[in-house]
C-alpha cells in the first residue's frame, strides 16, 4: 500500500525519553517528569461540575464554530484580559489549537506556499505544515533576541508566518512595540500571520499581549489547555479577521463538524473558574523561582528569560552538543526527564535542553536536587 | 490577508433548511427533523456513568493512538462482529472519523493525487480532500447498483478510493463478495482503499461486512458516533495496516496530540453498552419499517433499499429537478425537514432527497404523516 510523502513526519526525540521514563518507572524507579508540557492539576472543578450535570442530556453534535455561548464567553475574555472589544462571531471554538492549526493553515495557504516559523519553536507546526504540503521556512532566533523573530528576519519569499509569545520552549515574550513591529512589517511584505497565543495567561512579570491589541488582520489561536489546566480535553480557538469567517466555517463544518460538545460544556464553565486558574498560576510563579535559583546553582546557567509558559529552555553547549544522549544520561542517572533541544530546533537542539515545571512544587524541588547532585558529580 | 484556494469548499446546502427550520421553531412552529444524520438518544448510560466518575482525577493527554485498553477493547469487537483476529496495535483511536480521514488521506496521498468516491456519498469525503489539495474523482453510481460502485468502474489513473457501506445518504450495503471483487480489482490496479463503516452496527437483514474480512491491506474507519449514540463526543477509530502505524502515529502526534480524553473514557464503557446500542437499533427498525411503509404512501416511490444506517435516499425525479427548493416547500409547507440530495451528489442531487429516520418513532410517525397530507395537497 502506498506511502505519501507528506506523511514521512519526523518522530519526536523526547519519545526516547519518554519511553525510558516509563520503563525506568514499570522496574519500580522514581522519576521526575520536567519533560512533560501539561499542567499536573485537572480541569477546574466548577468545569467538571458543569459537566456531570450535563451528562444526563445527549450531547449531540454543536454548531460548527461551537457553542454561542462559549463564543462569546471566549469574546469575553478578550475584553477582561486585553481590554479588546471583539465580536464573538468572530471566535471560532477548535479542537484543542491542534485543530485551529489545521484550519487557520488550510483557509490562509496553498500546496507549496511557504510558512516561517521561528527555531526554537513547538515542533508540530514544521509537522503539521509537511504534512498539509506546506514549506516550513525556519528562521532561526537568537538568544539575544530572546528566542523571539526580529522584523528584518522575516523572509522575502514566505506566503505566512507563526509567532509565539510566550514562546514554546523558551517561555520568552513579545512586547507589544516588539510584536506591532513584526506586525507592521509583515503587512507590508504580505505575509499572513498566525499568532499563536496559547501560554496566555501564564506569565510572571507583564501579561501577555495578544496581536488582537495590535490588528484584526491576525488569526490568533488560543486553548483551555495551558491555564485552564484542560490539555486532554482537546478544546481551543481561534480569532479570525471576519473576511475569513466563512471560509473557516465551512472548513471546520468538513474537516471537524464540531468540537467535543463535553469539552465544550466544561470549557463554557472554566471561565469562570479565574480563581482556580490564578491559584496554578501561583504554583508555576513558585516553581519558576525555584528553578531560576536550582538550575544555575546545578550548572546550567545559560538560560533564556522565562516571562511565562512554564518551561525553561537552557544552553547546555558547554556541557555537551549532544542533547538526546545528554538528556538520556540526566535520565538515568539523576532520575529526572526533560526534553532535549532536537525537538524545538533541529539545527541547534543538540546544545540545548527545555525544562517544564508545571507539576507539583514539591517535584520540582526533588527534581532541582537531583540535577544539582548530578551535576556536581558529573 | 489571503484566501487560499483549497479553502474555498462548497457549501452544505442542507444548512439553508436548517437555517430555516430553526427560524420557524423560534417563530413557535413544531418541526420534524428528518435531516439530522444523528441518534436522539444520549450515550449509553454506562458510558456516562464511567465519565461521571473519573471526572475527580486530570484527564491530561493520553498516547496519541489512544489508551491502550480502549484499543484493546476495540479490536474486541472485531471478533465479536466479524469474527476477524485483529492485533490491537493496529487500532488508532481518532477524533471522530472525522480526524481518521484527516489521517488516512494524510499517510496515503500527496497534493495532487486522484482519489475515487462514490456519488451519492458523504459530502464531506470530497471536501475534506479538496482542502487537504487531493483531487476527487467521482464515480457515479447506479440506482440498480443499489448507489454502490461496480469494480469496473474504478477509475485507472486514480491513487485511492474510499468505500461506504453502509451508504450514507443510500443506506445500501455491499455484500461480501462484492466488497471481495472492488478489493481485490482496486489491489490489481494499485489503488489504496480507505472503507468507511461508520454505519456499521445499524443493519436490518444481514450484517454489514468489514473490509478487513477480506484483507488486512486496508484502512477502515469506524466511530462511536451512530451505533453508539455518541456523535457530540467525537470519538473514533481507524484501523490500519501495520505498514502505516509508525506513518499514522507521528502523524496524530501532531495534528492532534490525542484524541479528547474524557470521550475516550467514555468509549471505554460504551464497548459494555451494547444492550442499550440495540435498543436503540430495535427503535430505528421500526422507524424503517413506518419508513418503508408510509413514504410510497406519500408518493415517494423510488427509494434505495435501505440495508443499514438510519436514512432512506430517494429519486424523485418524477416531482422535481430542484431538490432544494422542493425541501423548502417541504420544511414550509409541512413542517418536515429533509436534506436535499445535492449535498451528497452535486450532478444528480437536485433529484433526491435524503430523509432521516434517527429519531423518536413518534416523531418519525408524525413526519409521515406530514408528508403524506402535504403530498396528498399537492
Amino acid at each position: 500500500m502506498r506511502q505519501s510523502r507528506r506523511g514521512q513526519v519526523d518522530p519526536f526525540i523526547v519519545m526516547d525519553v519518554m519511553e525510558a521514563a516509563a520503563k525506568a518507572e514499570a522496574g519500580g524507579r522514581h522519576i521526575i517528569h520536567m519533560e512533560v508540557g501539561q499542567p499536573g492539576t485537572p480541569a477546574p472543578e466548577g468545569a467538571r461540575r458543569a459537566l456531570a450535570r450535563a451528562l444526563e442530556q445527549p450531547l449531540g453534535y454543536t454548531v460548527a464554530l461551537g457553542m454561542p455561548r462559549l463564543r462569546q464567553g471566549i469574546a469575553g475574555l478578550y475584553r477582561r484580559w486585553y481590554g479588546v472589544d471583539l465580536d464573538p462571531a468572530r471566535v471560532v471554538v477548535t479542537t484543542g489549537s491542534s485543530g485551529a492549526f489545521i484550519l487557520a493553515f488550510s483557509a490562509l495557504f496553498d500546496a507549496g506556499d511557504k510558512v516561517a516559523i521561528g527555531a526554537p519553536g513547538y515542533p508540530s507546526y514544521r509537522q503539521i505544515m509537511r504534512a498539509m504540503s506546506l514549506e516550513p521556512v525556519t528562521i532561526e532566533t537568537r538568544p539575544e533576541d530572546r528566542y523571539q523573530p526580529r522584523p528584518d528576519a522575516i523572509p522575502d519569499d514566505v506566503h505566512g508566518m507563526m509567532l509565539a509569545s510566550p514562546g514554546n520552549p523558551s517561555g520568552t515574550m513579545l512586547s507589544l512595540d516588539a510584536l506591532r513591529a513584526l506586525l507592521d512589517r509583515a503587512a507590508d511584505k504580505g505575509v499572513s500571520v498566525i499568532s499563536d497565543e496559547i501560554y496566555h495567561g501564564l506569565s510572571y512579570g507583564e501579561r501577555a499581549h495578544s496581536a488582537l491589541e495590535v490588528s484584526d488582520d491576525v488569526f490568533v489561536i488560543n486553548s483551555f489547555s495551558k491555564y485552564f489546566s484542560m490539555t486532554g480535553w482537546r478544546i481551543g480557538w481561534m480569532v479570525v479577521p471576519e473576511s475569513h469567517l466563512r471560509t473557516v466555517e465551512r472548513l471546520a463544518q468538513n474537516f471537524f463538524i464540531c468540537p467535543p460538545h463535553a469539552s465544550q460544556v466544561a470549557a463554557l464553565a472554566a471561565l469562570d473558574c479565574e480563581d482556580e486558574a490564578q491559584a496554578n498560576l501561583a504554583v508555576y510563579a513558585k516553581n519558576r523561582a525555584l528553578m531560576l535559583e536550582g538550575l544555575p546553582k546545578a550548572g546550567f546557567t545559560r538560560i533564556a528569560p522565562p516571562d511565562g509558559a512554564f518551561y525553561v529552555y537552557a544552553d547546555v553547549s558547554d556541557l555537551t552538543d549532544d542533547s538526546a544522549a545528554f538528556a538520556a544520561e540526566i535520565l538515568d542517572k539523576a532520575g529526572v526527564a526533560v526534553t532535549p533541544g532536537l525537538d524545538f530546533d533541529a539545527a541547534r537542539g543538540g546544545r540545548t535542553l527545555r525544562f517544564s515545571y508545571a507539576r507539583a512544587t514539591e517535584d520540582i524541588a526533588e527534581g532541582l536536587r537531583r540535577l544539582q547532585d548530578f551535576m556536581a558529580g558529573r
